[in-house]
């Protein structure tokens, strides 16, 4: 049942009011430096944030041994963040409509070297239609449009007629582990909304993604006694190699999945950091190299993991200099499964009404192929998770931003999403 | 002219028996911690040391200026030794004999990781004939040998009857502007003895060594829109694989040398360490990597160089990553040229009957692959350097060690070798 059109006039006009605050409070957001494990103070403002707005507050650690437990958590180390879960709860008057969760995480990746940034990356500059800044994009603009569309509702004397959780989570980056938190934790609800930067488009299917540390190690000499091979780094590379050729297998399979077949390469290792050796004039006697490499949904996990070990071992036999000492791999990040959104939900028929109301056009659905939050809802929730945002730019890269006039488009066709799916009541006098 | 039948055998006998002594100063050494940058207590050492036993000393600063307008000089960064040179001046009653320059480094390479060592690195341990530990070979013994070899004589009541210059340099490992400073202060002899650990032979050529730095930048992406290549690890090791095109270039020109030419590989580039990339989940954007290569003897220094990055940027041309942010190329420490240190001087027969002497049998000279400070003098000084010391293990690598019985048969025919070249006199009373 579509919205009432004069609440809906009334709702775009309403985001539309607020956005400069919107835009505000997301550059206060920015400023936080929310690298894995740095996220305390950003949790702490998200959760002030909320609390000043009325939601009955929860703020939890993340439970090492509940999530050890779990088939989707990610390989905890020393890396893990320690930074809490935060929950705002919206609870109606009365309960007629449909629950929601609306997701989204606070953690960024590392800036990189910040001399190939044409601003500081954590001072927020408005340029035109784009906010720049690390986290701008992904995904700090939609943790904030979560909180300003149901601010626009309230600012109408309204407020959703279901319950609402308002999440903010962190590993989102590296292992999946906050929202995880926050299903091992007991929150249900009967849709998700992750308000990641997905331009504009729904997220149909996404890919899974594990994270691995390969190293080798070798008896070094003097480099005056170096032999062909004989090297940590140039061996790791070797390995590498390898590594490339399971990635062509496994592309190879995506004719199996309907919503990979047509992507030339869905299936990408990643060789993304990499240190070894300690001196120019001795041949290196170690190498790490931090790796991510994605599966197809329907891939297990754990099979995925015991190919990658088997075909690194099978190689490993073959080199002289490798089969001394055998590489090492280490799990150490995500384990997590792909998923695909099944079609034909309500929620995406709602997401869908709200979206042409904005956009004048239908939702298009994408595939993704970055780890997404949204899997932890699908399947292990088993509800639909609508991953749905903004057009960013320069995410994971230099010169992060986020379009301004897509985010104010995506944050009105939320609030609209939540009118619907939630229905809406008078807020109490 | 051979020593005195009865004097060589005091000699014999008196450095056998300062040899405990021996040992143990060369276990003080070893506990120092004198990686580059770091030499500073253990050049104090080595200074009073030298002063306790009646040396004039001179303890002085490199100059950064001097060393930049000499063509043999390294490159200069913020992680050159600031460190001094320290020299000890034995000057006779009256100068007789030959003066003689007694040289030894006492910077070490890192030690790498510590659990790769069967004992504490800078713990010297001594089990059966070895001593080891991090620059017990490499050349902490050589450096305690010089100085030990001159106490032998003394001893006996003697000294030698020539200027001695005892020379405890730093950089040896880095750009070898230790030993060229010692050159542009001033001093001057008409021979050199350095006792690297050169498993009793004696060094008849050495390769020159070159360092430089590769970096890779490029404009990351998150991982999901990775394209082929389009990675600063990966490319970096494109460039890498190029280096080794000219690498095997070079080894062809080994026909020009005559004692390279029998040697298989004599030209080899080392991909020593390696750093690059911030995030598993990030396509690396960075990557750095220290190369030590090496050039024949005769070939200079300054065509070598434009030659790798001639190489570099013509591979940097074809390539659809790299052209659009050229890799660059910092050559950052050893600029240093090969030497051959010609045969049937008067230097090379006293140290050969020296060691036939001790040994029993004929002084061998072998082809060096690695640097060697030797260098300065031959090439700058235009003396005999003789390089010419112990059996090790593991130099650069693990479990470093020197041997013992071999360090005292080469210190004996180094107090052999100062006693016929300088001649000796007695100790003014």
């Amino acid at each position: 049942m579509a919205l009432d059109p004069k609440l809906r006039d009334d709702i775009i006009a309403a985001v539309d009011k607020s956005f400069d605050a919107q835009i505000k409070f997301t550059q206060d957001m920015v400023r936080h430096v929310s690298t894995r494990g740095n996220e305390h103070t950003m949790q702490d403002f998200m959760f002030r944030a909320m609390q000043s707005r009325g939601y009955t507050m929860e703020r939890f650690e993340m439970d090492r041994e509940a999530l050890a437990r779990h088939p989707g958590s990610g390989a905890w180390d020393d890396l893990h963040s320690h930074a809490p879960v935060v929950v705002g709860i919206h609870r109606p008057r009365e309960e007629k409509g449909r629950s929601l969760i609306l997701q989204g995480h606070v953690d960024v990746v590392p800036e990189g070297p910040v001399n190939m940034w044409a601003t500081p990356p954590y001072e927020p500059v408005i340029d035109g239609d784009w906010m720049q800044g690390r986290g701008a994009g992904d995904m700090k603009a939609g943790c904030a449009s979560n909180i300003f569309a149901l601010d626009a509702l309230k600012s109408l004397g309204l407020q959703p007629a279901a319950t609402v959780y308002l999440q903010s989570v962190v590993e989102e980056e590296s292992t999946g582990d906050g929202a995880l938190m926050t299903h091992l934790r007991g929150y249900r609800a009967q849709a998700a909304l992750v308000s990641e930067p997905s331009a504009e488009t729904l997220t149909r299917a996404n890919i899974g993604v594990i994270w691995f540390q390969l190293e080798v190690r070798g008896v070094p000499v003097h480099v005056q006694r170096m032999g062909t091979g004989a090297n940590a780094i140039d061996a790791a590379y070797r390995v590498i190699g390898e590594l490339r050729e399971l990635e062509k297998d496994w592309n190879q399979k995506k004719g199996d999945s309907e919503y990979f077949r047509n992507i030339e390469k869905p299936v990408n290792l990643n060789i993304g950091k990499i240190a070894g050796g300690d001196w120019a004039s001795s041949v290196p006697s170690w190498c790490k190299v931090d790796c991510r490499i994605s599966i197809l949904p329907g891939t297990n996990v754990e099979v995925a993991k015991r190919e990658i070990v088997d075909r690194v071992a099978a190689f490993t036999r073959g080199d002289a200099f490798l089969s001394n000492i055998p590489p090492t791999i280490t799990f150490n990040g995500f384990q997590a499964e792909g998923f695909v959104l099944k079609p034909g939900s309500d929620a995406e028929a709602v997401l869908g009404r709200a979206h042409e109301s904005v956009f004048g056009k239908r939702l298009e659905t994408v595939t993704s192929l970055a780890y997404l939050d949204s899997r932890v809802y699908v399947l292990f929730d088993d509800i639909p998770a609508l991953n749905y945002g903004a057009i960013s730019r320069g995410v994971h890269g230099f010169d992060e931003g986020v379009n301004l006039p897509s985010l104010k488009k995506v944050t009105t066709a939320a609030a609209l999403f939540i009118a619907e799916w939630c229905g809406v009541e008078k807020i109490a006098d």
